[in-house]
């Protein structure tokens, strides 16, 4: 095709929040209260924010954690300006700080990425382990385990942790977000040893890979819930493993200035717009 | 981290189905029909099956068309097996064939890639162009008046066109199913003249890349419901643009056998991996 000089000029009337100039009533309004149809989503996985975005330093939270507890009872996810990290378990959702403590979040506090579900009872494999096993172990056997490797799972790991090696970041100042890879040497590693908890978490496809993390991503709370936070490396035994496979993803995205203007790669491949323009 | 030889034992018990072996009561079960939680998800645009996998083979439909009007009155897609193209409009959904002909689908016809959503009438941005524009010079005016480039917005575009030129595949042999791209001298192009009707599709941003298709897409449906496809190009005057914003998308992940053993290309950066393991 060749260049095509945009020259015309165009009679746009912009309608927005006034009324219609063209033949036909027109409505036009900005309020997205009316006529909002509730879709019936089921048995799928709630997610707040877009990963690439948000470990690119688009940190700024928008979702509260009372709303995060309207789509799911178990998840994980980010403060705002990433303050620690947050687990969602039993509808409760705690908050690991980088002072290495856990307590209820703020039903007030912001995220800007959090991932959640229901987690259902009813619907899922169980397996058990009862010898030590460390975390490449651990992960290893779920991912054997898996139905599918194109498809979504809520995971909960319970039992006894010899140790867990979990991090959480200082909140960062905002006007000076770095990407997250720049500020590994600024997170906080706790040591917990001897105790019982849970490792809260999803198996997430490859296709979802930039849009949340691929693979198997963990928090963990331990059962008096004062210890947490982003599981690196674990040692337990007498592990409950529970595996619930997911329908489907929802995305809700952000509407921060700072999401709003950040640059997400490109890789619309040629094959796509090929199809799509009907011609090489 | 050295290579940990993978040598332990497991007593996994698989229970499955089966009665719980541990101390406390677990229930198992592969009935998902019992406790599912329906998530309140409103003003998102509903998806099934992804992008990526569709446009490389996987054609094989397995939600049906009467399952897909609940999630949407508007959209478009491809039938099983690419035999044509879907329009949802008004909440009826056409198939547009190879032999130029559009009619309304049947409902037991299955889909493997579709995006639909409930058009709302009360929440958007209605502009008019009066006079004859091109495709290039519409998409660039619809780009321009986007508010967001990182957000989903469902777009109709209603009025007289002075030509559409659309397409549709023929159906594949389902054990001979190549990638798309190398189907693209198979497609059947129609052009239609002098006649109105509606453009039906969607913006996806950038970060929706290989899950669904980024920037503009759409397929047209002639005000008499009898003429369609996809648009490759277009002439039209006086028309509406109607442009409603979405909160997010949900996507519902196929079943299919050709689902489940496509091999998605993997570009979880290396940053994402050295956030998730905590160190470099």
């Amino acid at each position: 095709m060749t260049k095509t000089i945009f020259s015309i000029t165009f009679a746009i009337i912009f309608m927005h929040n006034t009324q219609a100039q063209s033949q036909t009533p027109v409505s036009s309004s900005n309020v997205r209260s009316t006529k909002i149809h509730t879709n019936p989503i089921t048995n799928n996985v709630f997610q707040y924010g877009v990963a690439e975005a948000f470990v690119n330093g688009a940190y700024k939270g928008e979702l509260s954690v009372a709303e995060l507890k309207h789509y799911g009872d178990f998840g994980l996810g980010a403060p705002d300006n990433i303050d620690g990290e947050l687990t969602i378990y039993k509808g409760k959702v705690y908050q690991t700080t980088a002072d290495g403590k856990t307590r209820e979040a703020n039903k007030d506090l912001k995220t800007p990425f959090a991932v959640v579900s229901f987690f259902n009872e009813a619907s899922h494999d169980v397996y058990s382990i009862s010898n030590t096993v460390n975390t490449k172990e651990l992960y290893n056997k779920i991912l054997d385990k898996l139905p599918a490797r194109n498809s979504i799972y809520a995971i909960r790991i319970s039992g006894t942790f010899d140790s867990v090696t979990t991090r959480a970041f200082p909140a960062v100042d905002e006007k000076q977000a770095k990407p997250l890879a720049q500020l590994m040497d600024t997170q906080h590693l706790f040591k917990f040893e001897k105790l019982n908890g849970t490792m809260i978490g999803y198996y997430m496809p490859a296709f979802l890979s930039g849009i949340n993390i691929s693979g198997l991503h963990f928090h963990f709370l331990s059962d008096d819930c004062k210890s947490g936070g982003h599981v690196i490396a674990l040692s337990g035994h007498d592990l409950k493993i529970t595996i619930s496979p997911m329908d489907g993803v929802t995305v809700k995205i952000p509407s921060t200035p700072q999401f709003n203007s950040f640059q997400f790669k490109q890789d619309n491949t040629r094959e796509v717009k090929t199809i799509e323009k009907g011609s090489n």
